[in-house]
């Protein structure tokens, strides 16, 4: 027969066993960390008719869609999350209890051009808290918390949250008389990527600021100090500047009761977030060793979630984490925490004698214990048969011979030390117990402070 | 503007909050039976291109297939999870140790007419076992026992795991000396669901048999009693079938030590499978109140995982749990355990004073104490605040007024008993905890036995 040759697509992140024990350890704590600030996890389809997730237009991600037809109905893969929440609130409104908080860890597809870190499939871990009509502000105090958890719980410890509000952005524009707002917006939003110099070039040349303006605009953004010192410095001119400025106020009063340290957080006013969608405050994650990255997790404030599908009113704020992303740049930064159990046992039970029986209990005792156990039963030499735990990394080899039987015992062998014991089944599963314990409960990350 | 009316597509089942609680609960429990046993996760595209996925070709299923194309790529959703198991497994065979153990939960997608319980995106549970070259019969008595484990970690008690061998049918039909077995497996494989009448009938009139050897089927296929006192009838007369009964007799001896009770577990000469893949043991597992259903997870041994794309001889046994489907029938039959905490969060705090730094420190303690807290902030009347937490089964709700902060307490009630109490912080959490404890390890089903 001929062979097909087989391959994954380009884009697509297929992961060996061990570092996809990492990649699920990395989603699991989010869930976790999700889970304590009262998200419900949902899980929408990854397919919508094409007028749904097309509804809002345009734009370079249309191109980038994987649409398809099947029978009668124009399908597309989602390429974000958000449209398919748009729709299920929806929906469902009239079903569920708002303030609604939602969490949402699942795949999405954008035919881009494959680069390090970018994917066509990828997985983004969002969250959104949605008002019906209403929503205060205290939420978006509370958000950078919810990163902060997340971020620590992974592991991590040396990244900071960038914090901005879209009202100080617009409302400074206003005071300038800049009337192509959305633009500058979008200009001052790439400013880490350009820099100041092409930025200021920009805004005069293509956008036509006067250089004072310019050169006010950056100076105002990237402002050293206390950012307050500078909003108080406008103040009164504009008001939804000064409401920003307000807003800002409060969610960096609540902030550290919320439990993120001063050193983790950071009023940035040159946060902008491209997208137009945004109303309030702003967010962007980055990590202080590879700026070069650029924001692991952003979001922010929204008024209008789903204007496509309803009259309702449903402002919302929420964040995304690029988790392929993340997961992709701490592999390859070698900040997978080696001590982690990324093994797909702890145990591996070698049988010594024929009749397989006794290793057979011994296996099912261990598992009622809650020992995730292998029985190698292949008919192979005794070396390849302890050189299988080792390739894999399984922590204990449990020997059963007939001596061991007679007497009641297992041999256990430590493979990290090498060391061998032997003891009766009950202390040996107790002792690999504890032992396992503490390396499962090992952030999957190892980071330096 | 005009709006575009939210729906989700027919045969994608998306679920309200609650049950996707349940749903979530159920594939967790999956995933740690899957795990006790060594298996590792995988978590593969679910996108290949065409050519990977219809290496097998032909059949109903590939007019199922949700194809597309993407610049010059002919992409396919995946329909079940084999054929990226064989891909993958062909691809990395050099980086993978084996015997492979993996599981993988996951998305496919068929697009054939939905119907009650019948998705066009569905959730499998898919676990396999590789031999590189060979595989120990011993792994064909442990899958039963993965079987066991997964059902009764649902809180399923009321299930039945049948059990036959391939090689003992088809050893059987060369005794018979009938020609065409490949057709009369698929036929047997039907008798549960058209009965021996009509499977009689079939088996003469379709499939030319003569009406004695028909008989001598199905009264074989049908045997009730020790089946091996009927396997022993024909001994002797066929090497495939003195193969299959010493193969059912080692699954069925070691079968208890792996821990299925004899309640649990049925050879039954019946069961063939309809593909021509299996080559060994075969399983189905049934509900035994709703035979209607059918199997909800069934599988068996194979001796060619991946021949469409390698030379490498791979043998395998594997199961796979139709997760989607399951669900629709448990939650249709009212099984989900009442007790699940289904709710987003353990506690839901409603501030009493205007300043919410005391709340929100509460908050705080309370989240790094493993409890899922909201903090109510919405401007509304007390009543809808208490409803909130009411509406959506949240079990606590923590207020904290002048007089708390004052004294350092916290009023608590509880929202089943309605009963009120008031005590510190630290005291409050760790009673909350305690309850909590106990529900959440609660099974998602709840079967009478």
């Amino acid at each position: 027969m001929d062979k097909i040759k087989p391959r994954t697509m380009s884009g697509f992140q297929e992961l060996m066993p061990q570092n996809q024990v990492y990649f699920n350890e990395m989603a699991q704590k989010l869930r976790e960390s999700f889970s304590l600030y009262g998200f419900t996890p949902l899980d929408t389809p990854l397919m919508e008719a094409s007028e749904i997730l097309l509804a809002k237009g345009g734009g370079e991600t249309e191109k980038q869609v994987y649409r398809l037809t099947k029978g009668d109905t124009d399908l597309c893969l989602r390429y974000e999350l958000t449209a398919s929440l748009a729709k299920y609130v929806a929906l469902h409104h009239g079903k569920l209890v708002f303030p609604f908080r939602r969490y949402e860890i699942g795949k999405s597809y954008r035919g881009e051009r494959p680069q390090r870190g970018r994917f066509r499939e990828f997985y983004q871990a969002d969250i959104d808290i949605i008002g019906d009509g209403k929503l205060d502000i205290i939420n978006e105090a509370e958000i950078p918390s919810v990163i902060y958890k997340c971020m620590t719980s992974l592991g991590l410890c040396r990244f900071c949250i960038h914090v901005n509000n879209r009202k100080v952005l617009s409302g400074f524009f206003a005071i300038l008389e800049i009337s192509n707002a959305t633009e500058v917006m979008r200009a001052v939003d790439k400013i880490e990527k350009i820099g100041e110099q092409k930025l200021a070039e920009h805004l005069v040349t293509d956008l036509g600021l006067t250089t004072d303006k310019a050169a006010e605009l950056i100076s105002f953004v990237k402002h050293q100090g206390d950012p307050f010192e500078v909003l108080g410095k406008y103040r009164g001119r504009n008001e939804m500047f000064d409401t920003g400025a307000d807003e800002l106020g409060i969610v960096a009063r609540y902030m550290s009761s919320f439990g993120v340290p001063d050193t983790h957080f950071k009023i940035d006013l040159s946060i902008a977030r491209g997208l137009d969608y945004y109303t309030g405050t702003v967010y962007e994650t980055f990590l202080l060793d590879y700026p070069e990255v650029g924001s692991i997790g952003g979001g922010g404030r929204y008024d209008e979630l789903a204007e496509y599908y309803t009259d309702k009113k449903l402002p919302g704020v929420g964040i995304s984490i690029g988790l392929s992303r993340l997961f992709y740049i701490l592999q390859e930064q070698q900040l997978l925490n080696p001590d982690v159990l990324s093994a797909p046992a702890d145990v591996l039970i070698i049988p010594m004698t024929e009749d397989l029986s006794h290793p057979i209990i011994l296996a099912t005792q261990m598992r009622e214990a809650g020992l995730r156990v292998q029985l190698y039963s292949e008919d192979k030499k005794f070396k390849s048969k302890v050189a299988y735990a080792d390739k894999l990394g399984v922590p204990y080899v449990a020997f059963l011979g007939e001596d061991e039987i007679k007497s009641g015992q297992v041999t256990v062998k430590d493979m990290q030390s090498g060391e061998q014991t032997q003891a009766s089944a009950s202390l040996v599963i107790a002792g690999i117990a504890e032992k396992i314990k503490t390396r499962r409960m090992l952030p999957p990350i190892l980071e330096a402070e």
